[in-house]
């Protein structure tokens, strides 16, 4: 495996999953992995303790649109079978959340010092899966270019509850063009397990979002004159379960520092 | 062929095609065609003089959004033998208009004394067709139950003009709830024959359309908190261009005032 001594973006999104998550495992990518190894899966992440093991399968069986199951690993291993047999989730993601008692209570860019034996790892579907063909099909995404992260807001929508587990919807928001608005509902709806098709189309009053420009996570994009705010669930709805249902231990990805798989998306 | 006493709305929602167009050659029913024979195809109407006989298949074409084309009746003869055997296209539609060199000259409920042996009919998809479709998906049309047409526009984007024929594109306008724009995507774009999906979505200043409150044909439907304007491609397009192309004769129906196929939107 060769990986390129200096990881920069315009490498890395041309770069196979394994020498990303490399670079990323070395240490030399921190940042957030918008658009590296275009063409592949990228995932959230979400582990849990053993006794959670049961309700948040539930949860995202019940809530498809923010937690499309990807994968699971087995109790204690922190290599995911399906997704990517080569990986260690311990340290292939550039950043990751560590909530106690719903507190986020570090980011480190590791978490060996914090793996068990009891720890259970699942893989969510995500919304950068699908940028690369909306990019493809010609639908415009400035931040996509720019390399900078979406917003991503807490709605005053509620997802369905599981056992212990219950919190609101977040979404990710991108600024589309009114004339290609239609082809990005055609072009996400097919990828189900990457969220599938925007939930809301139009002014974010209706979904109890105060400000576009003030997301609770992610980076701010405002909509110019011409372009519609669209918006799709996403993955770091756990996040917000965590904080609200506060389970014990929850370790996440940093919003927007995805796991990479091996899956290429035409597979998904 | 029992043609119902009284022609109202509800009655012929449900009644067969061939009822309907019975109705209407009556004289009993003389106003627009929204909803009737739900789950039939409706068509737009555009005769002309055989000298344009090239012209407007060769424009219809190049501009496949606005005029989808579903039928052409041989030379001199009003019965569209794909579309609707028994029918006669110069008195199965409540209402018509007679263009002369640009100008509407008369709006007849028929045009028996118009009908020359040298004129063709075009029949072009409609978007009342998917209007079931969209009803039947439990997407929000608040103008379908009370019986009112949809808002129609002149837009600021030019169709690609063949031959003398050349115009604006004209759309139509229905307020949809931001939670099921993304479902109104999906099913319309099952439907190219009916304009497919939304060309725009979201602020009319793009469009060139001044003022959502005042349409250029049809009826005004103003977008309520919480929903988007969505618009699609309108087969009223071709009487911009008889405006503005200003063909010595062109015959169309009168906006809202469809012609109804015996084509299934099922087998559409």
């Amino acid at each position: 495996m060769v990986v390129p001594e200096i990881a920069d973006r315009i490498t890395l999104r041309s770069a196979r999953p394994e020498i990303v998550r490399e670079s990323i495992r070395r240490g030399d990518w921190t940042t957030n992995t918008v658009g590296l190894s275009a063409g592949y899966t990228q995932t959230n992440l979400v582990i849990l303790p053993r006794e959670y093991a049961y309700d948040f399968p539930l949860f995202c069986q019940r809530n498809p649109g923010p937690c499309p199951l990807v994968d699971v690993t087995e109790v204690g291993s922190p290599v995911p079978l399906k997704a990517a047999r080569s990986a260690d989730l311990r340290v292939d993601l550039p950043a990751y959340r560590v909530y106690e008692h719903g507190e986020l209570v570090e980011e480190p860019a590791s978490i060996v010092h914090h793996w068990r034996d009891d720890l259970v790892a699942f893989l969510l579907g995500c919304s950068y899966t699908f940028e690369y063909a909306l990019d493809q099909a010609n639908v415009g995404l400035r931040h996509l270019n720019e390399g900078r992260n979406v917003s991503m807001f807490r709605t005053n929508q509620r997802c369905a509850s599981a056992g212990r587990l219950h919190g609101p919807l977040v979404v990710s928001m991108r600024p589309i063009r009114s004339d290609r608005v239609a082809r990005a509902v055609e072009v996400t709806s097919r990828y189900p397990l990457a969220h599938g098709a925007p939930v809301w189309i139009g002014d974010p009053d209706g979904l109890g979002i105060p400000s576009i420009t003030e997301p609770d996570w992610g980076e701010t994009l405002t909509p110019e004159p011409g372009e519609v705010p669209v918006f799709w669930a996403c993955g770091v709805t756990p996040q917000a379960v965590a904080m609200e249902a506060k389970p014990p231990l929850m370790i996440t990805h940093s919003p927007g520092h995805m796991f990479i798989t091996d899956i290429p998306i035409s597979m998904l």
